[in-house]
């Protein structure tokens, strides 16, 4: 593991590391935040994954999360969207190839080789950070804003208990009835649409619930809440009577202004699960 | 005037709005948040003056500043940091020309048409606000980062009655023996020292100290320290017996995760200000 940076952060340190991913084959860059409470032992760690085009950057400069998880002495890790690099595969599409793996291992050409994401998350980087820095394995929470909601609620309900809370900022909720989704699942996972169901939050929720503590805040305003369809989700979540809070914020978009306004009470939400 | 964006954050809404300007004899960016409270009627506003190469947009997007203001009732207005445009003189150098007005009126070629970002920050800027905007006129504060410290300082010292309250972030202290100050001061001022003083805030401690409340934050293994010269400020202010607070943050560097950190002190040490 290759130290790129860090900086001291609300008392605490905010890092960036790559190293040699085995799941993605190639190097991977990932930001962690570890807070004052950190000198004195493991904590519990959060989850944050990001929207398409972004990078671990984003929201490690933009989110506004350092502060909230000093306050509760949670870790925060910032993983990449997607594999990167020259022998990587990409698309011109900024919402296909390097930045929007989606959070899926592909299974089609020319994706397969370095597209597995939901590997990286779930397995490959909880290890290498455990390995590495004073990170509570067993105290994971998972969020995530657009692509990287729709990340947080499915790796949450494919890997039950793994997470002890799950929140999302403007998730994609149900991909396989969307532009932004159809495309992408057909793309890595191929034409059979049987393959894209575990990738679908909205399915999912249908099939088979979630067991922990759900908190999603979209905008009312937001102007890609066409390709969200939280109306989907929110009506599985409903029809299963599946305990949740879904709030529609008044006025707020898909920006970063919006994740950083409700930033707060998620992770102050993660806190009241990673404690318990 | 024109609205390039407008984003609701903390209640209230960020906006970026472009504007021609006379100062400058070019067009002008810069961000406003208005904090809730303006709904119901003029609020204070606090300038937050922004550092070598960056826009009105860096602080905005990552200084956390918003989260803060919206909780104290405050405007925090983030104007760019040059005149900019195919028509304005430019340089190589980071540290020169675009993105590094430092502050001043200049006098010298090729930089005297364009570059008086002086009077942009002190006199056309807050006409535009206060005409445009909810923004209470009479009830300024101001703060910056890095050069942004260093206009703050200065344009704080030298008007008088202007602002209720003057802070700064690791800001540069003494430009006139140091290797961010001499540069430009004479690039923009040309070669006679004597006009380089009024832009000195080591200097002008000495002089006249100032007439308001002074929180300064420096991080104590800041990658600029030996440019910064906060030595010399520091000296100025105790031989002075000026009313003020210097904090030397313990492992703090330069970036913006050190801004952000102390951001909350900032916006509320100027909240008390603005309300008494």
């Amino acid at each position: 593991m290759k130290t790129i940076s860090e900086n001291r952060c609300f008392g605490g340190v905010q890092g960036v590391y790559s190293h040699a991913s085995d799941a993605c084959a190639c190097d991977m860059t990932f930001g962690l935040y570890l807070p004052p409470q950190a000198q004195d032992g493991p904590v519990p760690v959060l989850w944050y994954l990001s929207g398409l085009t972004c990078t671990h950057e984003n929201a490690m400069v933009k989110a506004g999360a350092q502060a909230h998880a000093a306050r509760h002495g949670i870790a925060v890790v910032f993983p990449d969207t997607s594999p990167r690099g020259p022998g990587v595969a990409d698309d011109a599409a900024y919402d296909l190839g390097q930045g929007a793996g989606f959070y899926v291992n592909a299974t089609e050409a020319p994706w397969a080789p370095h597209f597995r994401m939901w590997d990286y998350v779930a397995t490959e980087l909880p290890q290498v950070l455990t390995a590495a820095f004073p990170i509570a394995a067993e105290r994971q929470a998972i969020t995530g804003h657009s692509m990287g909601g729709h990340g947080a609620l499915t790796l949450a309900m494919g890997l039950p208990g793994q997470y002890r809370s799950v929140s999302a900022f403007a998730p994609i909720c149900n991909p396989t009835a969307a532009d932004w989704g159809r495309k992408q699942l057909n793309a890595y996972l191929g034409a059979d649409e049987t393959a894209w169901a575990p990738h679908d939050a909205t399915l999912m929720m249908r099939a088979q619930g979630l067991d922990a503590p759900l908190l999603i805040d979209t905008g009312n305003a937001d102007q890609f809440g066409d390709h969200l369809r939280t109306e989907a989700l929110a009506q599985a979540i409903a029809e299963r009577r599946q305990a949740a809070t879904i709030r529609l914020q008044k006025g707020y978009d898909h920006s970063y202004f919006f994740v950083s306004t409700f930033m707060g009470d998620h992770v102050a939400f993660h806190a009241d699960a990673l404690r318990a």
